[in-house]
């Protein structure tokens, strides 16, 4: 080992060897041995990356104003910061995503990134610590316990910015087919069994409209994220930090990041409080049920082609089978589904992180950020995926669900007040007997005109004037 | 078997006899011999009877307004609800809680009892169904598909009333108890090690704080609910409900109810959607989980006498063990610990029902209903017996609580500002080693003078001015 | 209040009225009023209230054995103990099955109405403790901490018993229709695309199959509950239980209830340990699983009957819709699948309890017996109700059955062999096109012989020799 | 483009291009676009990869012997599947973890990476499949749905090797540290509430005996997973797979791997069931909790060092605080915790995905692998560094523990046989109401004699002789 190739830093543990080239210093090297888990560093959110630099520079601009850091050792932090939040330097942030210390590693690892870039833009070497300090400069009037959520949070609102565009693609996909499955006749089903007819836009507008609302309560959820609690320091009480920094502190990330972000009431409570995290959880699974039925549904439409429903056709993106020649899967379905199983999974993760807290912090919140980060980005692949190959390219076998609606035994029940209950009865009764359809036999016994017939399994009047169910479909703006 | 005993009923899959006096029928005795799971009749749901009720009369009168259903017809089957939801009859409310069905047998149930009470007061016999009927009557543009959805969203208003007043006790409870403990000084605590001095009046002003919060969180849920389908019929469409129908009878439930009811845009995806309940229980658990770590705090912190951290004592219920006279158990917040896991697996229990709808509708609802009911009727009890059997009795033991602080390494940190960093790691250091108390060392060493040291340690100072933790303690209006 | 109506007694709170009838006294009082959650009494598991019985009786034996008992009182509790498991006294449990204090309100309710009923046996009268004392005498050696676990796994096992004779009954229903179907050609589904012909009975085959796994893994885990702790006492060190105590109790427990009981090796492990109800719930849940699975199957089978597989036909249990006349629904598996769900989530539950256990016990046992019951009870009703009201009457529809596989394009890769690649692929290309079956098709080119391609098709064939998959029907003995 | 750069395959869907120099062909390029969810390869999971090749390997060995393979080809798969086995060409296997199509892309992953490297050596270029085909000669007999259930336990029973000695590591560090605290005196506690004395020996040897017995249940759990179903092909008939295909890839299968594996008894039934993985994760979540349990207890013992339990010390591993200098916080049990949680959450992603199986076939096995892939790894990372960083270094504050013991009310319950009755409750009386310790106040009142009082405070009365708690500490072979 050359003197060229190491620095040699200093902790309370004592004295270790760092690589000279290396951004990050002492305090993330013990933690990358301390923390073997997964493999993944934390540069694997570039949201949290750009989040923490995003914190690191309002506190410094907080501290300048107040007065508590020398202008130079300010603009050096904050030139820093920048370049990290234009990507540079990501790659320094090399702490596992699973880990313990309630984040104090991580937020270690960006004082340390953010000092020793500092350092060089002031002219000094790595290392060289007593020029700009990564706990005494850039950790200023800060502790993990506010700077850690408090970026967690920022990451989190804009990870779930992507997460609510792609749901919108996704919904404009579904809400296009309900258009253009418009006045598609089919029968609709309760509990597997045939029920009464309805439109195949109707269902594809269902779906559009649970999207819509999804949305929705993503928005409402990701607004309680913009409360953050930077200036509570340890345990919320702000000891150390001075009168004035919090509310300085605050204004600054708002500037840096365009989040309306405010600062919670009781900074106790929202230092050791991860309700907000919890509820976004809630919300991501709710919307992964949603999409998960969706999915079931489209799978269960496109079976087939002999022996199933046969109603829809998914486009075909890869060969199915190597043993069955020509067999297409509904793979794009089947990948959103189990991206649903692992958010919903990651939903008891965080719970029981959240409820492991304990007096004054959480010290779980890595596995939250984890967690949630991988529930939302996987959330936003599913959609990308599902909208583009998936549902634009459905097909409808319109002769096929046609014949089902005439063939049904539930037309009866649209009928029964056209053509009497006791007739309907023995229609329905030789229907079952004979395996003929009703509409066949209705005609055959001239129980209705054609054109009369024809107007009641109209799609207009089938899928319900006062229902308001087929010309609201939600193209998102 | 005599004929008083019985009568004969009929339906589609041939006669049965039902008990003379009972008055459900026939649809619902094949339902209790299906479904004989947990012994549990829906009558345990008194919210969902008062509910059924209210839609049935709401209904009755929609289609009298309409001239579907003659005026004395519809003027029995509203007295017959009347009487339900003034308690009467609930006792014939008997399909167990978990059925299949979508709910069928609930309605049925609901149908019968109303039809054969409402046959009574016309002066016919039970089972006379050919003067009043309870599909062709008092399930009149119904399906089990818009009626049942609707009564469990009505329940479960009810039910959540009861939980947000349950709370409001709780909460106030702890932030009575805020107030009294604002000038007690202690430790705060993260990751379980000694931080920095705190007041025990912030911790439980945190634990009131979650509580108001989840309030809120809870009051939006609840407004979701408030969207009915009624008027779907069987998949959304709204077959076989003439024009007007669904407004009306919103109308009716609305005022029957008192509560702001509003129909859905689209029926035919709130007729198969349970996005609302998804959204209901991941708030309960969000509660759950708040709750349980309120209380294992509890539980710390009122842990030895001896051998624990003994700082506030939790009053004495029961005697804790037969074996260890003398000994007594938090066995409050353990109860409510277990009401939260219960809530916790209700929701995946709730997440997995709702993710198994298929096409236009869920059949899953009952399960849904059973474990949404069960997580908010325990949630209610458990915030009751916390605030009423535990919280309001709590002492301090303010002596142990202070001395934690003067004897903290921690202190150091607060200190530091006053003394200089060398003398403050100096005193530090020597803590260390010989086991003594900080404050003892800096009076000893006359690096503070006495009231300086015990102004440093007011409770305003501890507890953080700027951080606006101490006054804002919610008391619920 | 009268002097006969009540007795009063007395703990270390106090004195309380009790009324004179009950068997039960003060500690159950107070148990009652401090968790008033579900409403449920612990008397609603029988198991449970007769394992406590023999747990009683056997320390009573053990202790009157070492000579720190009384033969006669020795011999009325005994007596006492011997009633309730005969079924008496069983409604004298009334603690609420969600409790805090780890079971030890539980364990002084069995204590208290064992010594009161003992009490009358020796002609006093209940309360006069001097004579016979709930916790000095019946609780005489033990500790709530090794009675209740015993208890619980003694409860359990019974319970599961019951549970495996269940399953027992429908892998019989299923096996029995595997044998039915033997002869009943049908197309294979993957990703529910049509793949290759099978038979329906193999497709029932596998039913019986999961379920005589399942079963073993059943028998497997319930093996580990007959491990034991009385003679624990507190935590495990057996503190004021005499030497040879443990041995004895275990002696004459086996001997009462007839398992082969053993005592833990490491009783301070096993008096804090979990394991073997989290193992239970885990295999509960591994039984849910593939029943949902089978009835989600049973569902799709069944779909129809029109616009649906229409491949098998489930007996008509009830009216399946009140506005779709002659609508009949799956609402057997419905209800099997929502015992599946509430089983899922219980398994959570108890998860959690498990985890939070603290240094030498879990307190949280209650809700895991709570959970556990309603899991084993719950899935031993489904498992009947299935087998008698759905699987024993299930019918084919041969004839769509058979079609399915004649109009398959599947079917080509079953005749690949025969006719050649070529042919195959020009075949399954002009099927695709036009509509019309493989079969046919083959027939019409004379590609192969109709006796050929009927033994091609024949069951025993498809059915594959050397998948072994026909004959091995297991039938449980 | 040139024509260097790429060559041009083909599918049922098209042409595309390849990179020249890839491996893998069209179906793996079609599936990284279809799939771009995690941006984790397969080829994360090495033990997979592994698997793959040897099933590859023993399929082409069985071809071979039933003359079905040319031996040329036979030798260049055979060559090909070492290499990779060998640790070469991991970088080819590029889809997704997370997929749609049951497996069918990471089947088809290996299948083109494969051939091309036989085509390598067998003298041709990569894409030339003329010469040796990915589905006609390295998939020949085999179906993705027994290929890669095959592969995916295959490298389970490997992975959960690894697990498995990591949890014998921590077990004997705990069981060291039982050794090494056999005679220090400390209080048990029951729901933390002082109980009766007990060693810290005790208090490890509880963990190591957990350990031994979660191996035990593993261990148990990972016979299962050697039930392989490797020529069922598509469906369990063994549709196109010749007699004797499935008993001769077995065989090789066996003696490749070097596991005892055998082939289920039915097919059908093996092909669509998920069992043996839930199973699996079940006893990982058993594991999970136990862990988790140990960990906070871990960090209870250690909480202080002044206002907390200050048992016992974790080494220090790395700063703890920025803010509050000297902090040392449990950080390696905190990791473990969060894996724990990780583990429990990914159970339910797995138990969803078991039960979403259809019909013949469960699509969802890639989230099963992934999420069990996940579970082992982390758990195996996490027992080692607990292991290393954490239960290695810890020492016990014996002074601190054995006042406790001293100064413990609940001290009486083990000397009131010795002093009786009435002079232990006033001595427990005196105790609480002046705070002395009650061992100063018996031999202060000489109620026992010096001597007398150690002997009965010794480690080994206190550990309780009969209980047979204090010698079995297993120490894993």
């Amino acid at each position: 080992m050359t003197a060229a190739a190491h620095r040699s830093e200093h902790d309370l543990l004592g004295d270790r060897d760092v690589p000279a080239e290396a951004y990050w210093g002492i305090h993330t090297l013990r933690a990358t041995e301390n923390f073997p888990i997964t493999g993944t560093p934390i540069s694997a959110y570039p949201h949290l990356i750009d989040a923490l630099a995003a914190v690191k520079e309002a506190a410094a601009r907080a501290n300048e104003e107040l007065g508590l850091l020398a202008p130079e050792k300010a603009a050096a932090i904050v030139e820093a910061c920048r370049e990290i939040r234009d990507g540079k330097l990501h790659d320094q942030f090399v702490v596992d995503v699973i880990q313990g210390g309630a984040g104090t590693s991580t937020n270690m690892n960006a004082n340390e990134v953010v000092a020793n870039r500092a350092l060089e833009l002031l002219g000094h070497a790595k290392g060289e610590y007593q020029h700009l300090h990564p706990n005494e400069d850039v950790n200023l009037g800060q502790s993990t316990n506010d700077v850690y959520p408090t970026a967690v949070k920022i990451a989190t609102v804009f990870a779930v910015r992507g997460l609510l565009k792609a749901m919108a693609v996704l919904q404009d996909a579904f809400a296009r087919k309900a258009v253009e499955f418009r006045d598609v006749l089919k029968m609709g089903r309760t509990q597997l069994q045939d029920a009464v007819p309805m439109t195949l836009g109707q269902e594809f507008s269902a779906y559009a409209v649970m999207l819509d609302e999804d949305r929705s309560r993503l928005a409402e959820a990701v607004e309680l994220i913009h409360e953050i609690n930077l200036g509570a320091t340890a345990i919320g009480t702000g000891l150390n930090a001075p009168a004035g920094y919090a509310e300085s502190a605050r204004r600054h990330l708002a500037e840096i990041t365009g989040l309306p972000l405010v600062t919670a009431a009781n900074l106790v409570e929202a230092t050791q409080d991860c309700g907000a995290f919890v509820q976004m959880s809630g919300v991501l699974k709710r919307i992964a049920v949603k999409l998960s039925k969706s999915c079931n549904d489209l799978r269960l439409l496109s079976s087939g082609p002999r022996a199933g429903l046969n109603e829809i056709n998914l486009p075909p993106v890869q060969a199915g089978s190597s043993i069955m020649p020509g067999k297409v899967n509904p793979v794009i379905p089947e990948v959103v589904n189990q991206v649903a199983f692992e958010v919903i999974g990651n939903d008891v993760a965080i719970t029981m992180a959240a409820e492991a807290g304990q007096l004054q912090l959480n010290a779980f919140e890595p596995i939250i950020l984890h967690s949630l980060s991988e529930s939302i980005t996987h959330l936003r692949a599913a959609c990308l995926t599902l909208a583009e190959r998936c549902v634009e390219g459905i097909t409808a076998n319109t002769d096929v669900l046609r014949a089902s609606v005439e063939n049904s035994i539930g037309l009866v029940t649209a009928l029964n007040p056209h053509i009497g209950y006791t007739a309907a009865t023995a229609i329905a009764q030789e229907a079952l007997t004979t395996g003929r359809g009703v509409a066949e036999l209705v005609l055959e016994k001239g129980l209705l005109p054609a054109d009369r017939l024809a107007a009641l399994l109209s799609p207009e009047r089938v899928a319900g004037a006062g229902a308001g169910a087929g010309a609201d479909v939600p193209l998102p703006g």
